[in-house]
């Protein structure tokens, strides 16, 4: 597999052509952002911790049905995928509230929600990626209906599976973004899931073990990357 | 009907309890806001108007078999209404793109949607009136599921009927907000509708007949919220 050149570079990853044209080469940086990018910094050794625990996720739910854009591991910041048409839509899975979620509904971090929140973002840097519905959603043509509907299905099925692989892990699963891409015409899950796309929360003390340490500066954002990968090894 | 105490003094209505315990006297004032009530005013004869026009229009609904909960009009300011239990819900029901969604979504005013877009907000001044999908509604329990249907059923079906009416006294109809409450258990539409809650533009020149006018600083106010209402006596 050649790695040919790169096609784009986001704030975490890079995506590079290969030799095979239904394949991309995605290699991951310690380069972190928040805040649609205001904030900007490095997380010595992220790379590599987001790739090895992606292509573990990935692993995990392609053996529970759930068909990814993983194919393999090729060194320490890079994996294999399947090209994809990125659907223009951040999919937020919510078991807790926290974040965005807590400060526009006022519900306080860490209220336990009574039924899983499901949300769906336009995927637009320059318009601060806004929360859409369904029905804005198939006015501006981000998705059709059915695509929608498996993205939904699949998003509940991934938290399912999740929930219970980290709690075996010792952490809650708080909250989560997916991205969603065609290949072949069918919608695929791609991008990553990480301490960058996840909150984790330690199952006893509640401690923060995501990215959250470095949105709001509470130390230790290594050492809190390198703890979620250590306990996934377990 | 006895008007006694008045119950609750909002942005442009109060509300009066009567000697039947099941009816309300709802007093539309000429005060004017906008932006969460960062902007204040006065539009002279405005309570009249969206009395009057609210009057006509839950009349047209009722006729429809939308249930709402207009009795009579009572005065040239008052109406009596069934007294119901607000959800917590703004509806908001959109034809063309314009205000809030124009901004959020990046989409030119006066853009067509593709199909129509109903929005929900949580009715909570302090917040900002935030969006809210099914999801958040039914974890937050704003809504029962059924609720909500039939919430989404009745603000198709008036949108279907008022874009017809408002078309036929030479109006599009753009977008507007409608209350739900509950009365004996059943959804009744509540609230009112006018020139505060619609957006209205003149069928050949586009020209703003709604609230925009006081929002934006259009000048010629009170005319246009004349205008509306002599349009619908036609
Ligand atoms: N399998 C794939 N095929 C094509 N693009 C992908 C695939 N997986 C992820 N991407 C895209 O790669 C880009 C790089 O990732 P990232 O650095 O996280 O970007 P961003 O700054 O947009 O968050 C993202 O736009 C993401 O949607
Ligand atoms: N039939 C009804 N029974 C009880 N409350 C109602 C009814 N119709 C409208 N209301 C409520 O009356 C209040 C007064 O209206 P308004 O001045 O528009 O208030 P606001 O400042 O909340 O917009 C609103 O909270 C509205 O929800
Ligand atoms: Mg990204
Ligand atoms: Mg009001």
């Amino acid at each position: 597999m050649e790695k040919l050149e790169m096609l784009y570079e986001g704030k975490a990853k890079k995506v590079f052509k290969t030799d095979d044209d239904k394949k991309y080469i995605v290699e991951y940086k310690d380069d972190a952002t928040a805040f649609n990018g205001v904030k900007k910094g490095t997380i010595v050794g992220k790379g590599v911790i987001n790739n090895k625990m992606s292509a573990q996720l990935f692993t995990l739910l392609e053996k529970e049905n759930i068909p990814t854009h993983f194919e393999r591991l090729l060194s320490d910041r890079e994996m294999l995928v399947k090209a994809v048409k990125i659907l223009p839509l951040e999919v937020i899975v919510r078991n807790v509230a926290a974040g965005s979620l807590s400060k526009r509904l006022g519900l306080k971090e860490g209220t336990e929600l009574k039924s899983t929140v499901l949300e769906f973002s336009y995927k637009n840097d320059e318009l601060g990626d806004p929360l859409v519905n369904d029905y804005h959603i198939k006015a501006m043509e981000l998705a059709t209906d059915e695509q929608l509907n498996i993205i939904k299905d699949y998003a509940f099925k991934i938290n399912d599976i999740l929930i219970k692989f980290f709690r075996e892990k010792k952490m809650k699963l708080i909250d989560f973004k997916l991205e969603f891409g065609l290949y072949d015409g069918k919608v695929i899950l791609a991008d990553e899931i990480s301490p960058d796309t996840c909150r984790l929360w330690d199952v006893e003390t509640n401690e923060k073990l995501d990215k959250d340490r470095f949105r709001r500066d509470l130390g230790n954002v290594e050492e809190a990357y390198e703890e979620v990968l250590s306990r996934l090894s377990k």
